[in-house]
């Protein structure tokens, strides 16, 4: 099964310009989120992991399923004022100015082996924050996990050092 | 095991005078999301499920294990402008004023078997929004599925005729 059958291109989405990698199409097929599975697995059977950190809210979808998956835990990274226990941030640069991401102070315990889960690597400026908060608690990233990296937008040039997958390249 | 005990309250949040209920301790136990997922299932295993209706964005958690369990599909319901496709919407009442849900146009084929999911049945008005939305596409609603209910704010009565299945009553 080819799972890039199961995204769809929507032309200027969320504006004018951008061409968005719809994978609702996905979600809707249980043999595609099975294959997708798969794939977002990779090598990761044989390294133990203690938690999956998923990023609001694509990041939710797989980061949830790779959590049962992998036997660890699901931490769910949130925008502001989302999660209602003490949180820690770290900020991320917009087209326009910042945003910031949350994630809960008892989260993560010191040295806990992390897998960090999003949808999308981009810019690689939303997947770097999420890195900073794992780090900010003591976790210890394994991997940096993404269903499709962007690669013309160069996000692994902010993810030096780190280990990074993704199921799909375009 | 007892879920309860992955669940605490929250004082005063979104604000003053609400107690949330926080599962984010539940999804960072790997035993007490494998044992949530086991109640959430209930008898859904004899029933027939073509897709699983998540709701944004705490029901997509819960609503991605049931769909991989079921060997369904998962459909997202989303706050406006979120979803990238053409969609349908519904209208449901906050406490002041009114909001929107949304769900793809394709997204549920005439007369598949529905699961509705998502964590919390309170006052039932998203609830009854996103059956609205299930049911103007031609689904059929096999179960409103809660990971709680709050059973004194009566959400049952939006959602009569409905067969409702909440894991923890408070």
């Amino acid at each position: 099964m080819n799972i890039e059958n199961y995204i769809r291109d929507i032309q200027d989405f969320p504006k004018p310009g951008i061409v968005f990698k719809d994978i609702t199409p996905l979600l809707a097929n249980h043999e595609a989120i099975e294959a997708c599975l798969q794939l977002l697995i990779n090598d990761l059977k044989e390294k133990k992991i203690d938690k999956v950190v998923g990023v609001e809210s694509r990041g939710f979808f797989f980061g949830m399923l790779l959590a049962q998956k992998l036997n660890a835990g699901f931490i769910p990274v949130r925008k502001p004022r989302k999660l209602p226990f003490e949180t820690i941030s770290a900020s991320y640069e917009l087209e326009y100015g910042t945003d910031n991401l949350e994630i809960h102070i008892d989260a993560i315990q010191k040295g806990e082996r992390i897998l960090i889960h999003d949808d999308v690597l981009a810019t690689g400026g939303t997947a770097k924050a999420v890195c900073e908060l794992v780090e900010k608690l003591g976790g210890e990233i394994v991997q940096c996990n993404f269903l499709m990296e962007l690669s013309f937008l160069n996000g692994r040039e902010k993810l030096k050092g780190k280990d990074i997958f993704a199921a799909l390249t375009y």
